[in-house]
Order: structure tokens, then C-alpha cells, then sequence
């Protein structure tokens, strides 16, 4: 019998166009748009595991899938999924994994930012990759606010309704807030997120930043478990997973970009 | 009569869905999409004049029009342009000018940004603003060459065939190379530039980026004053108007951000 093995894929997409990356019938999705080139260039069909199953709109620089497969992590290969994924969907890079690796159950952590345009008129320019908000906000409050959510906590009030996650806990390593200009962005790193979380977190942030909450409700907020007294679930599009961790589970990624903040 | 204004408005644009600044019948144009929203809003036909009159594909963040009306530099008629443009076109600011002032006349200096995304594969996230180049290039070297490029020069080497400027004389006052990560940006300022000048720049620096040319014989093209030894002109879709000065003509603009490389 031939030998298979495990690949690990590096994976960039504008998540404009994608109801996110779970296959779904009849529309189209990272996961069916990777199947699909997969299918077409090696002639095998595949299963290929992502890391982050980002919701629709949601984009990725940092994405990381793997695949069993018979085929050699060549060159040819990166070309030739890349030659027929359309043009927001990019295979970076393709290398051989360990034996039996999984892109998502090995993920240590991830890396998401949340961007946001503070400018009164809209800037056409970020306007695929960052929300708009007329509205001044005080990125020091949400700064403020933002390390309260970090350590372990219960993270029930910042999850979907139809989260299927058994336990809502979460160490959170990473959380601030940053502004540059009129482009504020929220840095998130964790093992694992809940489903919207990210996107819940930074709605309730934004709330902190335009003073309809103070910094230290935030904390109120998290201790309540209540999804009905945190903030609005913000849009996809201003949201990036940027990066996946592997190493030892439960610690914070050994990272030289990131560490300076990880408590 | 009425008493008439100048205003000053500052703009910005994704290029990609527009044929150029300067209208033109028949096509979508940015001075052409302006003309049509101040009308619907004023009723005033206007002449929108713009600093820069960038080529079809190329982006700007800092262009600066000027218009005589009728009309004050009030919020509600930025809010009433931006309801009317494409969500492509964005005026940023109106603000009123001093009696007689002409944004392109005016102008004392531009600064352009070319952008190229130099890894292996495309990025879907910056395929709009930045010109992809799969081969590894040498920005140190480009940058090098870019240098012997700055000063007063005659740069009929590096302009369109069609270029109908009298005098080919041009100040750089700055043009410098810089890579961070993937990413390599051309910076360009001067009081003003020929046609296709930046993008033939930087096809010129791409050759050296490449190994093609040396950057000494960049000095040796700007000498022969001949168009076809230079450089290819490069894809618009990475170029952006970034900024226009207005100040003491002949000088190098006062500004922190820049001064610092400026001859």
C-alpha cells in the first residue's frame, strides 16, 4: 500500500466573499474552496482540518489546515491549489507535519486582531478589513478594560447563544487595545476561543470606549455569565486570525512578537 | 450676487472600479463621481479641480480638490457627498481655502507610496494595494539606486511617451526604499512629477531589486535621458497619493514625517 502522510498548510484569506471556513452545501467556503482545488490538482478527496473555524467575513493571514494525503509537500503542489482557488483564497506555504498531526486539535493558541476606523468619514481604503466608527473612542478606557478579561475566567457572558463548547473557561493571555492614528486594534491570543467571542469582547470594548460603560464593568460583565449584559457581537469584516500557536499545551506561546504583553 | 467661496476638500479613494481622476466621458472617474455628487447636492455645476491627477488602478489616501460655490464648508454637505458617492470615494474634510486658491496650482509637493508584497505566494489581503512580486528582491540595493535618483534632475528617462510637460526638470526631494517583513515600500516626494514618473521609478528599481541593473547605472539611465533603457511602468494598483503640501514653493516640505530624509 502507498504510504500517506500528514501536510500542514499556511493559509491567507479575504473572507469577504466566504461564508466562513466549515464546508457547507451550496455556498461557497474556505474549507469546500480548499476541498475542492485539493480534489482537482492531487485527484484525492480529502478531509482538510483548519485550525480556526472563522465565521463568515471573517479574514485570515494565519490560518493553518492539515491533510492526510499521499501526496510529497512539493512546490507544484502550493501552484497548483493556487492556481485554481480563486484570487482571496492563497496557500502560503505547505510543509510535512508530524505523524498524525491536527491542524485543529494540536493548535496551542491563536491569535486574532479585531481593527477599527475611528475616522468621521469612511476610509475606502480599510473599508474590507476594519469597522467603522464615527464616533470618538477612548482606546485608553478600553485598554483599561481589556486586562480585566485577562487570566482564567468563565467567558459565558461572551459567547454566541449556540456555542457548543461544554466548558466556557478561558485563559485569556493576551488582550489590549492600541491605538495608531484613527485605527484602533484589539489584539486577543488565548488556547481557544468560544464561538464569537472575539467579536463579542471587542463589542463590549466599544461600548467601554464611547463611555456607555466604565472599565471596571467590564469586569462586572464577566463575573455575571450573562450574554444579555455584554456588548454587541461587532461585524466579521474588522476581524483577522493572524497567527496559530503549536507547542505545549496550557502555555503561553514562546513568542518574541507577543510576550512582552502575555501576563 | 451671491458672494462666491473656494473650498477645500480632501479626499480618498480605492482606484481599482475607477478610470483615473480626470473625468472623461463614457467612464467612471473620481473627478467625474465628485462632479455628479456635488451637483445632486448643491445643484451647482462645478469644476472639482485635484492636486494630482492620478492614473486609472492607482489609490489615494491624501488627494486635495478645490472648488468655487456658493455653498459653506459645512458637516452636513460632506455627509450629503458621502451619501451620494460610490463606498469607494470618501470625502474626508471640507474646510474653506483662501480667495483664489487652486489645489493642483497650488501645490507645493506630493508624496507617493508604491507598495509590493515580495513573497512566494499572492496575498489575498493586500491584492488591492500592492503590487506582487514573487521574486526575492534586494530593497537595500533598490535603495541604494533610488538614492542617485534624488536632487534636481532632468527625468525624461522616466516619463510616458506621451508626457506633455515642457520642462522634464524634477526635484526629488525624497525617494527611498524600506522593507519590514514581505513588504517593501517605495516613498517618493517631490514639488511635482511627470507622467507615469513614480511607476517608472519604481519598474527601474524592481530591475535593480532583481539583479538586472547595478544601482550605479540608475544614474547612468537618468544621464541618458532615454525612456527605453529604463524600467518598465509598473501596475498601477500599487501606487497612492498619499499627501500634497502647500507652502513656500521650491522648498522641501516642512514636515516632521518626512524631513528627516529629505536632501
Amino acid at each position: 500500500m502507498p504510504e500517506t502522510r500528514t501536510l500542514r498548510l499556511e493559509i491567507e484569506y479575504d473572507g469577504t466573499e466566504f461564508h466562513g471556513w466549515q464546508d457547507q452545501v451550496g455556498v461557497r467556503t474556505v474549507q469546500g474552496e480548499l476541498r475542492g482545488a485539493w480534489e482537482r490538482i492531487t485527484g484525492e478527496r480529502a478531509v482538510i482540518q483548519g485550525a480556526g473555524r472563522t465565521d463568515a467575513g471573517v479574514h485570515a493571514s494565519g490560518q493553518v489546515a492539515s491533510v492526510r494525503t499521499l501526496r510529497d509537500a512539493d512546490y507544484a503542489l502550493v501552484r497548483g491549489l493556487n492556481a485554481v482557488t480563486g484570487w482571496d483564497l492563497s496557500v502560503k506555504r505547505i510543509s510535512v507535519a508530524p505523524p498524525g498531526f491536527c491542524a485543529r486539535r494540536d493548535a496551542n493558541g491563536k491569535m486574532y486582531v479585531y481593527r477599527i476606523f475611528n475616522g468621521r468619514e469612511a476610509s475606502p481604503l480599510k473599508r474590507r478589513t476594519h469597522l467603522h466608527v464615527r464616533r470618538p473612542l477612548d482606546a485608553g478606557a478600553m485598554n483599561d478594560a481589556a486586562g480585566r478579561l485577562v487570566g482564567v475566567h468563565d467567558f459565558s457572558a461572551f459567547r454566541a447563544a449556540d456555542c457548543d463548547r461544554a466548558d466556557p473557561t478561558v485563559t485569556m493571555w493576551r488582550l489590549d487595545v492600541a491605538r495608531d492614528g484613527d485605527v484602533i486594534e484589539i489584539v486577543a491570543v488565548a488556547p481557544a476561543f468560544l464561538k464569537n467571542m472575539v467579536r463579542i469582547v471587542a463589542g463590549t470594548l466599544f461600548w467601554v470606549g464611547y463611555g456607555r460603560l466604565r472599565p471596571e464593568q467590564v469586569g462586572e460583565i464577566l463575573a455575571s455569565r450573562d450574554r444579555s449584559v455584554a456588548g454587541p457581537t461587532v461585524p466579521p469584516h474588522g476581524l483577522e486570525l493572524v497567527r496559530v500557536y503549536y507547542g505545549r499545551r496550557g502555555e503561553p506561546p514562546q513568542d518574541e512578537a507577543i510576550t512582552s504583553s502575555i501576563v
